[in-house]
C-alpha cells in the first residue's frame, strides 16, 4: 500500500457475476480532503432551550465564578473588569459577550504543504485522529505504554490517509522525558509528514520552542507565523469550573501568537459534570465561554474553536462512557450552542471499548454519526481511540477508518441528471438481465462505488478457506502494509535537518521542563 | 435476564469514583415502542431532480413494460387499461396515479397484544430483525443451515427485546418441508410472541391457510379479520422489470384480504440495476410503483408501504455490498421518493460481513443511521443480518441491539427546562469537586442513562482479569439467558392449542405446496 492512497491500486478479484472480461482496477479518488458537511443540523432543544442555557452559562461565570490557578490569567480577567476573589474569577456578561464580538468565524490553519490546510469555519467537516493515549496496542505487539516509535508510526499512518487532515498526538511517547518530549513530537510531525501541526500545552517553554521549531522547519520569518496559523493546542479545563496553569498559560500564549486554540471542556454527566444532558452541556458551555474569553482578552482576534467533549458515566461501573445515547444527544446540543456563537466548534467520537470489537465499532459511530449530524467542524478521536482514550488501537485506526471515509463519501455531491439516471441502459437491459455489460455501466464501473479498505465481500466458504480472518485480524496487515512502503514527504529530512541544531542545543540546555 | 426487558435489573458493580453509598440498580425503562423519527429528513437530490426520477419511473412503466409472469396480475393491469403484450405489461402514468391516490397514508398493524400493534406512517419508526436467511450461525454451535428450533429460538430473542417491533423469519427453517412450513412458523409466532406478524408470499395455499391460522389462533371473525391488518409480507420485485408468480400472487392476495404488503425492489447498482445511485433509484421507484399498483388495483385502499433496497455491489468481487456509503445515499433519496409518494416506506440496515466484527458493526451502523436520516418508516435487518443475509448471527444481533436501543434512545425527546439545567447544582458543586453526591444527581441517577446491553466499561486490567472477552464472546452469554430464562406470553399456548387441529387436518391433506 503506498503512502498516498489516492494512487492506491486496490487488490483486484475476478467478479463472481457475469462480466466476461476482466475489469480495470478501480480508480476512484480516495482523496478526502476539504470536506463540507452536506447535512442539516439536527437540534435536540429548542431555541428558548437553547438560549436558557446560554443565559444559565454566563450566569454560571458571573455569579458562581471560576477557579484560575495561573495569575497572568486572572491578572488579564481582572483588567478587562472581572472580579477576582483569591483564585476565582467572575466574569460578566459584558466581558463574555464583547469577547465573542472578536472570536473570527473562519481562520485557515496552514500546513508545510499548502493543499493540507485546513479552513476552520462553520460547514466545515474535518476529521482528526484519536489522540492522548498513554499506550499503544496492536495484535502484534499488544497492549503496551506508548514509545517514541510508536508515535512515529501514527504520524506515518495519520499521513497516509488524506481523510484525516491534521495530526494529533496519538500516542503519547513515554520513553523520552518530558521536558524533551516536544522535540522528538515536533520532528516526527515535520518530517514524516506535511500536514497541519500539532503543539500540546506544557507551559511557556515547550510552547515557544514548539512555535520555534515550526519557524525555523518551514523557514517562517516572524511575521509570516504571526500573521498565520500554523499550530494548534487542546485546551482541557478542569471540570467543573477550573482552570489548572498549563492551560491558562496555553490560552494566552496561543492566542498571542495568533495560533489556534481548542478550548475543550471535559464535561462527564454525573461526575464532573451534572447528571443531566441539559446540565453537562450547561457546564460545558460556561467553561468553553471562559476559555474564549481569555484567549480574546489576550489577543483580539486569535482564532479560537468551541470545544465540546461532553458524555456521561456508565453507572454500573462509574467509567467514562463514550459513543452513548447521551454522549449523541449532548453533540446535537453543543452543535446548538456553537451556532448560536456562530464559532466553528469541536466535538469528538472515540471508543470507551478495549479493543477492535463490535462495542468499540458501535461507540465510535455513534459519535461519528453524531458529528456528522450536530454538523461539528472537527471530529476529534474519530479513528484508533480505545479505552476512552488510554490506548491507540492500530487495528481500530484502520478499522474506524472505513466508516470515516463513508462518512467522506456522503459529503460528496450525488449526480440525479437524466445521464446519471440513464433511461437508455433501463430500455438496453431486458426483464431478468443484467447490467454488467451495459454502456451506461461500463462507462462509470471503475469508479462508480467506494471500494472498501478493510472490508470483505467474499462469500462465507471463500471467507473460511482463506484462514477465516476478521476485519481486526484483516486490519494487521493493511497497516504493517502502510508503514511498510511508507515514504516521508519530498522536503520531510530537509525540514528535520533544520532542526537538529536548535534540538541539540536545547537539550543541552536541559529542553522545556512542562509547568505544574 | 428475564423476558421483559422493561423489568430486567441489570447486573451491579460499585462504582470507581467517589460515591460512598452503593447506589440502587439503574431502572431505567427500556420499553422501546411507538418510536417517532424526531429528526429532519436529509435529502441528496433537489426537488428537481426527484421529479425527475419520478417522472423516468413513469415512463420506464409506460413504455419500457414490466414482465409480468402471472396471468391473473396481467389479467388486472389489462382491465385496468394497460397494454399487454405476451408476458409483458405497459401501464400507462395514469393507472399508477390513481392507485396513488387510493393507498393509505397511515394504517395499523394489529398484534396479539394490543400494546404491540404498530402505526405504519410517515414520521414513524419501526425496527425489524435480520430476516430470510438460510443459515443460522452462533458461537456455541457454529455456522448451520436453518432449523425450526433456530427459527423459535429468534422469536424468542425478537419478542424479548422491546425495541424489535415485530417477526420476520429470521432463519429458514428448512428440517420442516416446505409445503408444511408454515405451519411451524406460524405456530411459532403465536405461540412464543405477541407482536406482529408476518406471512410468507409463498402462493395462494400458504397465505390462505396463514390467514386462517391467524383467525383461528386470536379467534378473529372473518369480519374483524379483513377489516384490520394482522398479517405483513415482503415482496421482492426480480429486478430488473420482472415480477414472478409467488410474488404477483402475493400483492393480489394480501391487498384483496386488506393484509400489509411491504413492495421491496432489491436493486443492486451495477448488476441487476444500473451502476449510478440515480439509477438504480427509479428502477427501484418504476418497480415499486407498479407493485403499489397492481395491490391498489386488486383492492383500493390495501394497506401498502414503500419499499427501497437498493445498494451496490462491490466491485472487486462483484459480490452484494450493504452499508456502503452508495446504499445509504440511496436510502436518503428513496426517502425523497417516498415522501414524494407521502406514503409509509422501508428501508434496511444489514452487513455482508461474515462474521460478528467491526466489518459487520459499521456496515449496519451505517443502514442505521441511514433509515434514521432518511425517515424511514420501517428499518429491515436492523439485527442479526450476516453475509448480506446468506446467515443470521445470534452474537451479531445482540450487539446490533445495542445500537438499535441507542437509536430509541435518540428518539426520545431531551427535557431542556430550568430543572434540568440544575443551576442549584452547579452552585452545589465546588471548583474541581464532582456532581456524584449532588441532590440532582440523586434525584436521577438511577435512570439518568441508557443501561448498556452487551457494552463492557472495566478497565483494561479488570477486562484481562475477567478472561478479556469481546463484545462478540459476551453476547453468547446475553442470547443464552435470554433464551433459559424465556417465557411465552400467557396466552401463547392457549393460541398454539387453538391452531392444532386444523394444522393436523392441513398436514394430512399434503399441506400447501409453493407457487413455482
Amino acid at each position: 500500500m503506498p503512502n498516498d492512497p489516492t494512487s492506491a491500486k486496490p487488490r483486484h478479484k475476478s467478479r463472481r457475476r457475469g462480466r466476461t472480461s476482466v475489469p480495470e482496477s478501480p480508480q476512484r479518488s480516495l482523496r478526502y480532503r476539504h470536506l463540507k458537511n452536506p447535512f442539516t443540523p439536527q437540534p435536540i432543544f429548542s431555541d428558548d432551550e437553547v438560549a436558557n442555557i446560554h443565559a444559565t452559562a454566563l450566569r454560571v461565570l458571573e455569579e458562581l465564578g471560576v477557579k484560575i490557578l495561573l495569575d497572568e490569567a486572572r491578572d488579564i480577567f481582572a483588567a478587562a473588569g472581572a472580579t477576582v476573589q483569591d483564585d476565582m474569577v467572575f466574569i460578566g456578561r459584558d466581558i463574555v459577550e464583547a469577547a465573542l464580538e472578536t472570536a473570527p468565524r473562519s481562520f485557515t490553519q496552514n500546513a508545510s504543504n499548502p493543499d493540507h490546510a485546513v479552513t476552520f469555519e462553520p460547514g466545515a467537516l474535518v476529521f482528526k485522529p484519536g489522540a492522548g493515549c498513554p499506550n499503544a496496542s496492536d495484535r502484534v505487539r499488544g497492549r503496551r505504554p506508548g514509545t517514541l516509535e510508536a508515535f512515529r508510526e501514527t504520524v506515518k499512518l495519520c499521513q497516509s490517509f488524506d481523510v484525516i487532515h491534521g495530526f494529533s498526538p496519538c500516542v503519547e511517547p513515554q520513553d523520552v522525558p518530558v521536558h524533551l518530549r516536544h522535540y522528538a513530537t515536533m520532528t516526527a510531525q515535520l518530517e514524516l509528514g506535511d500536514k497541519t501541526l500539532f503543539v500540546y500545552s506544557r507551559g511557556r517553554g515547550q510552547v515557544e520552542q514548539g512555535f520555534d521549531m515550526i519557524r525555523l522547519a518551514l523557514d517562517l520569518s516572524d511575521e509570516e507565523f504571526d500573521s498565520q496559523v500554523w499550530a494548534a493546542t487542546n485546551i482541557n479545563t478542569n471540570s467543573p469550573r477550573m482552570l489548572d496553569r498549563p492551560m491558562a498559560q496555553g490560552i494566552i500564549d496561543f492566542a498571542r501568537a495568533n495560533q489556534m486554540l481548542i478550548i475543550t471542556p471535559f464535561c462527564l454527566a454525573g461526575a464532573m459534570a451534572p447528571v443531566t444532558v441539559a446540565g453537562a452541556l450547561t457546564l460545558q458551555h460556561a467553561e468553553a465561554l471562559m476559555g474564549i474569553t481569555l484567549a480574546q482578552l489576550a489577543r483580539p482576534g486569535a482564532p479560537v474553536t468551541y470545544g465540546g467533549f461532553s458524555s456521561n458515566v456508565d453507572m454500573r461501573s462509574g467509567s467514562p462512557a463514550f459513543g452513548t445515547p447521551e454522549h449523541v444527544k449532548m453533540q446535537l446540543g453543543s452543535g446548538q450552542l456553537a451556532r448560536l456563537l456562530g464559532l466553528p466548534w469541536r466535538s469528538a467520537a472515540g471508543s470507551a471499548s478495549v479493543t477492535t470489537d463490535m462495542q468499540g465499532a458501535g461507540e465510535n459511530d455513534m459519535g461519528l454519526w453524531g458529528c456528522l449530524m450536530s454538523q461539528a467542524t472537527i471530529c476529534v478521536h474519530s479513528a484508533g481511540w480505545l479505552e476512552g482514550g488510554l490506548s491507540f488501537g492500530y487495528e481500530k485506526f484502520i478499522n474506524d477508518l472505513e466508516v470515516v471515509q463513508s462518512l467522506a463519501e456522503l459529503c460528496q455531491p450525488t449526480d440525479g441528471s437524466s445521464d446519471e439516471i440513464g433511461f437508455d441502459a433501463l430500455a438496453e437491459v431486458q426483464p431478468g438481465g443484467h447490467f454488467f455489460a451495459a454502456a451506461h455501466t461500463m462507462e462509470r464501473y471503475r469508479d462508480a462505488f467506494y471500494p472498501p479498505l478493510v472490508a470483505n465481500l467474499d462469500n462465507f466458504g471463500t471467507w473460511e478457506a482463506a484462514g477465516a480472518a476478521d476485519s481486526a485480524t484483516r486490519a494487521t496487515a493493511i497497516w504493517q502494509g502502510v508503514l511498510d512502503t511508507f515514504e516521508p514527504p519530498a522536503k520531510g529530512a530537509e525540514r528535520a535537518a533544520r532542526l537538529a541544531d536548535y534540538i541539540d542545543r536545547g537539550t543541552a540546555a536541559g529542553g522545556a521542563p512542562p509547568l505544574d
